[in-house]
C-alpha cells in the first residue's frame, strides 16, 4: 500500500526525515507493509515541489547534498507566490500532512492554519511544531476526532524519544499522576558546565552558542519558554488539562549562580531547569518550569549534557524515566517517520 | 468482547495480576473494548480453580486478603492431582494462557511444556518466566509464528517497565545496536549502599535479604545468573541472536571490595553489574554480565537502589534509556495486562 505525504516546512528536520525515508525504505516496504510516496514539499522560502506521481528522493536528496534546493529538482517546481503552503494542501492528494514550519509559541501560526485545513481535507497530520499543540490542542484534536483522523506529535517533546507514543503503547492502563522533567538541552548543557567545569553562566552560554545548541538570541531557552511550550502539550494531551501561558509558572536559569550550584552540590543536590506538571487530590492540573535542586538519587540529576529525560509517576508502575535526544536532524526526523508509521498501522486496523 | 484468560503459577504477582484486572476493568471495557475472564488459575500448591463461566473476581480478592486461598472460593476448586496445570490448558476455552510458574533457568520447565500446549491448543500466551524464553525463544516463537498466536514477554525484563513493547511499537524503523543495562535489582542495591554507605559487601547484602530483595541464598542474584538469564532474552528476542549459556560470559559481584568502589569514585567512576548486548560489525552477536565501571556521565551510573534500566544504541535516535522497577507484584502484574491489552488490539486489528 502506498501512503501520500506532504511537507510543509522544509527545514534541517525535513531534510532528515527524507533522509530516513531513503534510508529505510526496504524495511518500512517489507515489515511494515507501506510505501512512503512524497507528493509534495512547500516551504516558504524554498518555493514548492508538486509531484503527484512522487518525488524522486534520490535525486532531491543528491541535489541537497551538493548545495542545491527544491529549485534546481526542475519539473513540478513552483515559486511560492504561485503554489504556497495552502494551496498544496487543498490541492494535493496526500493521505498524510507534515507539518514542519518554524515554531511560533505567540500565535501557532502559520502552523495552526495548515493543520486545520488539512484536517477538513480528511488528511491525517504529524507534526513536530510545538506552537499548534501547545496553544489549540484541544481544538485540533476535536476536529480530528469528529472526522477520524490521527495527530501524531511525537516530535513535539523530546524530538524522537518516545514520550506520547510510550504512554499511549506501553503504560496503559496506568494513570499518570505527574510528570517531571528536563526538557530543554541548552540549558541543561549550560548547568552541567557550570557545575563540572566551574564555568560562570556567561562563559557556558557562550559555549553552547559556538556549539549551535543556543541561538544568538538565547532568551527563549534560557528563559524557560522553550520548556514551558512542551509543559503545556504534556498538560493538554497527556494529562487533560487545558491550560494557557499564563496559567503556567515559569523561572530561567539567568539567575543561578555558581556559588549556588557549588552550595548545592555540597549537599549533595544538582540544579536542573525541570518542567513539571501534576494532578492534584482535586483533580487541578498545577504545571510550572523552574530551576530546582534535585538530590542525586532522582533520575534527572544524571541527565547530563544536551540530553532530555522525562519522568512519568504512575499508579501501578511507579516512576518511570525515558532519557534520550531532545533535538536533532535525525532525531527529529525519527519522530516524524515513527508517527507516520503509527498511522499506517492504524488506518490497517480501522 | 470477552477475553478469556487462564493463570498458571499462582504467586505474588498472580494475585497483583488480579488486583489490576479488579481495579482498572472498567477502563479496560471503556477505553479498550474487552472484558477479560478469568476462567481458571491453577498452582501446583495452591490447586486448581476453574470456572468457565468466569471466576468471581472481588470475592477471591477478598478471600486471599483474608488469609486464605483458592481452596476457600468452594465450587470450581480440584486438587492439583485430579486437575493439574496441563489439564487447564488441554481443557480450558481460554483465549490466552498467562504462565507465572517458577523460573526455572536450568531446564525451563514446567513453564516450556506449558506454552507449547497452550500454543498447539491455539491460545495466545503470557508470560514472565525468564527460564522459556532464555533458553527456548526461537523455537516458541516458530509455532506461535505458525499458528499466529502471539507471545506477550514483556514482563521477562524489568517487569513491567517498557523493554519489549517499547521497541516494537515506539522506535522502528532504527536498527538497534547494542543494549546495555541494570538488569538485577538486588545487586544494585548492594553496590549502591557499598558506595553511598561505605558499607562492606557482606553487610549490604544483609541489609538487601532483610529487606526481602535478596533470597537466602543469593547466589543467582550476587553471581549474575538472573541477569545472565535477561541477556539472553534480549540476544535472542532482540537482537536476532541464538545464543546459550555457555556463549555469555558471565561475572558476578562478590569480588568487588569497597577500595575498589572507593577508587573508581575518585577517578570519576562508578561500579555497576551491567548486562550486555552488541552486534559486531560481522554481524555476531556479543553477549556479556560483568561489573563495569561506568563514567558518571553515563545515565546508567545514576540508578541507584534496586532500580532497573537499558540503554539501546541505536542508527537514528543515537542512545535511549529506559529507567524504571524490575520486579514488583503490582508492577510484574502490570507487565501481563499490558501484553493482555496488546493481544488485544492485534487481535482485533486482524
Amino acid at each position: 500500500m502506498e501512503l501520500k505525504i506532504e511537507i510543509i516546512g522544509f527545514g534541517t528536520v525535513g531534510i532528515g526525515f527524507l533522509e530516513i525515508v531513503n534510508k529505510k525504505i526496504d524495511i518500512l516496504k517489507e515489515k511494515f507493509g507501506f510505501i512512503p510516496k512524497i507528493v509534495a514539499i512547500s516551504d516558504k522560502i524554498k518555493g514548492t515541489l508538486f509531484d503527484e506521481g512522487g518525488i524522486d528522493l534520490s535525486r532531491l536528496l543528491e541535489i541537497i547534498n551538493n548545495g542545491g534546493s527544491l529549485k534546481d529538482y526542475g519539473s513540478g517546481f513552483y515559486d511560492f507566490e504561485k503554489k504556497g503552503a495552502l494551496d498544496v494542501i487543498k490541492e494535493s492528494n496526500a493521505d498524510i500532512m507534515v507539518e514542519m514550519t518554524y515554531t511560533n509559541i505567540e500565535t501557532g501560526e502559520p502552523a495552526t492554519t495548515h493543520i486545520k485545513t488539512a484536517l477538513e481535507r480528511g488528511k491525517h497530520i504529524v507534526t513536530s511544531n510545538k506552537g499548534p499543540i501547545a496553544l489549540f490542542y484541544k481544538e485540533l484534536k476535536q476536529i480530528a476526532d469528529k472526522k477520524n483522523l490521527f495527530m501524531g506529535i511525537e516530535g513535539t517533546v523530546l524530538s524522537g524519544t518516545p514520550v506520547f507514543n510510550l504512554i499511549e503503547d506501553t503504560l496503559p492502563p496506568n494513570s499518570i499522576n505527574s510528570i517531571k522533567g528536563i526538557l530543554n538541552g541548552t540549558t541543561n548543557f549550560i548547568l552541567t558546565k557550570m557545575e563540572n567545569e566551574n564555568m560562570s553562566y556567561e562563559d557556558a552560554l557562550k559555549m553552547a552558542q559556538d556549539l549551535g545548541y543556543a541561538e544568538a538570541d538565547p532568551t527563549a531557552d534560557v528563559e524557560g519558554f522553550d520548556a514551558l511550550a512542551k509543559v503545556l502539550i504534556l498538560s493538554n494531551v497527556i494529562m487533560g488539562g487545558d491550560l494557557k501561558k499564563d496559567n503556567v509558572e515559569r523561572v530561567g536559569i539567568t539567575q543561578i549562580k555558581p556559588e549556588d550550584i557549588k552550595e548545592a552540590a555540597e549537599e549533595g543536590y544538582r540544579y536542573k531547569l525541570i518542567g513539571s506538571v501534576e494532578k492534584t487530590s482535586d483533580g487541578k492540573i498545577l504545571a510550572s518550569v523552574k530551576p530546582m535542586k534535585l538530590p542525586l538519587s532522582d533520575p534527572l540529576s544524571g541527565v547530563s549534557g544536551a540530553m532530555n529525560a522525562l519522568t512519568f509517576t504512575t499508579d501501578l508502575l511507579g516512576s518511570v524515566t525515558i532519557q534520550g535526544p531532545g533535538a536533532g536532524k535525525i532525531e527529529t526526523g525519527f519522530s516524524i517517520m515513527i508517527d507516520i508509521i503509527r498511522i499506517f498501522k492504524k488506518i490497517r486496523s480501522k
